[in-house]
């Protein structure tokens, strides 16, 4: 006799071997809090940018949001429960956007590309929550100083790299308020775009919808902040020889015209959650 | 404006930057012809197994075919065009199995698993195919003598290995002859189940269908076939600490009852296909 | 003109490209304070051993210190100004000893190895300071609810761990009076052997004599101390095939005969020192 | 009782559980005989250079000799019986030299740098061989039709790489008459300089003296002969902050005026040594 799939639980494959164990779904169902970990250590950098060329990154049923600016942040995960305290690093770019959608506009940070250093998150990011994530190598990041580096390369090529000057530790709790961004129009979350090409049917697509990953973050406590006086981002154009699956992303963004960088900070926190909110928007 | 899906293109996460890159399609999308490479040494040895055991892990609308038989196969492929001369190394579980769908009967070799030790195949292979490829780690074989011995870890536990003892050269001419398969039941393919999760909805799938990797290799040329007297397996049994996210399937696979080595070979083979024949089994 | 040895530079193979740079020289000449960096989490468990297997792994000159213990101990060190504010991860089996050598009794805490996960600081650390540094890989350590696990594998074949339980919070001020270590006889700091062998010349050696790493960190604080109620280690016995340049080394480790732990300890600190002191004792 | 060395026998830090384990020596003292393996593919460029950049770079001693030539090789090994059937890879500069020694004159390859992506045989190459190995990371080469690349990175950063284009099969009996090599002045096989620092002691030698790999491979056989029309070799010029360790070796490469390419070949070999002819030249 085959088995059977179990209602309501999640699925990966291989489904094989029963539910998959990723960050939702532990052993026998387990659930993860989330409250003493996991510890995450984000370096983040926002950069004035061009409408039209940040535009053309869109898909349908969405338009840019203001202001015009592109968020490079690496993150450096550990103590995370669903991976045994094991951890991963991270290396995002997004961009503030409005999805016009049947349930109305939703304010959100569009993620264009999620680079992870393990293979597992990937995979689960993927399907589970629809996030473009894709591989490469993300090592520690350098702390000289006061200044902080961080890299991201494919088989041994630095294709990025994003380096804060003369960090200064600020309070969390003014931060807000004085940099101005208080005022702004609120984010609903992150926004994604799922797609999941059909097998043998090329243009078709299993799914193709946009999710939400809501801005509601209760478990996460801030534990430093700290405030750069400048940042510098670079993407280093590549060939096909040395970026054979990447080399059209790192391209278009070593295209794309950066401005003055708007801010550029550091922060430790402690505490998530299991992102079992993420939800599909119509 | 946003920017619009090219019609018949292959599309992956993330779909933004344009079509994707991979094994079906390169920049300007280019097509590989796979004939002066891959290269692929694949060391493969076949257990008797116990068909309760293997029924269970066969999704709906299968059913085990005989002999009743675990692949173990290791794969170390190099010379790959599509990563530009990169290579990477696989490690499968398979059994041979007959799918009952609508189309009619299937007879074909069904993947309950198949580990990579790259990311980027891992996720064409995983979306664009439906094969369940995971991440573990494949250092290269050891050669010892006329031994070979293949291993698999995961973040440093080693999980699986795989030795085939006293290696001698065989005709590949006369390989298939003596060796009785001529007579089995032939299969079309390998057999894969894709499953895609919903996101947000525990449960439901944006994929789950049967797919088909067709029997066909007009490019592929065997270049050296060697045969083992004996073939040892070994499935280390996990903790969840050591293996978060693949303890169910590697203990499940310890669990298995092996008995006799029915054939164990190594073989060098040169050319292959970039897989664009994988199809949906409805 | 072939170049000339700079007097009073430091230097290691290759030497033709000007004096080395590493932990105390680097870009013209400049030294490392060690104030502000490096940040060490250390891992660190004693336990009760045999005398008579001891005495067998010390070099002519030593003899056993009571109380007679083995200490492993995991370092993970980012943070590394001569690194340019990288990190890597230590683990070292060492004992107490005592040293009889012509400058009289030197105690000491004599290091059988040192593992680290990175080929820089093992060349320096064999060649500038007679440390027997020797690689491994060595992952992040796992830390779930109050536990901590630390692993050691080389090539994928996990031949050591450690696990602190149940770690609570202590009062560095008090902890060392608390656990009566303030009573036992000092040590004069870490004790190694270096010995170089002379090319071509079996059994002959460039140097054989005795190093000491003085006990005397005054830029190192002490961030924050646990202690653990329990502490489990485990090497795992090894064939030739898994560990073909350590397994006479993993064997002997496997066989000691570990009795009680009588301190399981993790300690965060920052700052060192560049080891410039480290020197022969004759 | 504390152990003895044993006479006649390698020994390597750490000394206390025994001879080493190595090239030279297995267990129990066993010898590796080299015939059946190593496999080993070479990929090499030679190019006409600067007699004063180069002989800036020679020890005391030594002299340039004619031609005037840098040769860079990558060295992909597999099937190494003393790693029990493992491999590693290897990325060597070197130069036609003279060394003028109290035995007379030597005429040799003058090894400049060695980079390996493996610490054992850095160990054990540096301390019983006198070779000036240091660490990289050195990928499986990427072979695109006929053309090859060989990349070298540290950390992520890509400093070297070389490229021969248009590979085509020649016959290695005729191959150096062809050549016009058959004429040159013999060398005597690759000259090194072992230098190791006395431990405290800026400016002071354990060892500092020439040795000699003999040219002498009586179990080495050519297998395959490939010569490229052309070959590209770059030195990428790092900062501090890329390559803290290395950045005075790959900037001064990286500032050698490089000419034409005379010889540029691809040599796939099978059999080696295990290299115990290594001897101090005087």
């Amino acid at each position: 006799m085959s088995y059977l799939f179990r209602p309501n639980h999640l699925y990966r494959m291989p489904t094989h071997f029963g539910p998959s164990l990723g960050a939702r779904q532990g052993v026998n169902g387990r659930r993860y809090e989330c409250i003493d970990g996991p510890n995450d250590l984000v370096v983040m950098a926002t950069f004035k940018a061009n409408k039209e060329q940040l535009e053309a990154l869109l898909p349908p049923g969405f338009s840019l949001r203001e202001p015009y600016t592109v968020v490079l942040d690496f993150s450096f995960i550990t103590n995370i429960e669903w991976l045994a305290g094991r951890g991963y690093n991270t290396f995002g770019v997004s961009t503030p956007v409005t999805y016009h959608g049947k349930e109305g506009d939703v304010h959100g940070d569009f993620s264009l590309v999620l680079w992870e250093n393990k293979a597992d998150p990937i995979i689960t990011g993927r399907e589970d929550l629809g996030v473009a994530k894709i591989y490469c190598e993300i090592p520690e990041p350098q702390c000289i100083g006061n200044d902080i580096i961080c890299r991201a390369s494919w088989d041994g090529f630095e294709f990025a790299s994003l380096k804060l000057s003369n960090l200064k530790e600020v309070d969390p709790e003014t931060f807000g308020a004085e940099s101005g961004t208080a005022n702004a129009v609120p984010s609903a979350g992150g926004l994604y775009y799922k797609y999941i090409p059909k097998t043998g049917c090329p243009g078709e697509a299993d799914a193709a919808y946009v999710t939400l990953m809501p801005e509601d973050w209760p478990n996460m406590k801030v534990q430093q902040l700290q405030q750069a006086d400048a940042a510098v981002s670079r993407f280093r154009e590549a060939t096909w020889e040395q970026l054979p699956t990447l080399v059209h992303i790192v391209n278009c963004l070593s295209d794309l015209t950066l401005g003055e960088c708007t801010q550029a900070i550091v922060v430790k926190t402690c505490g998530g959650k299991d992102l079992s909110d993420v939800r599909i928007v119509h």
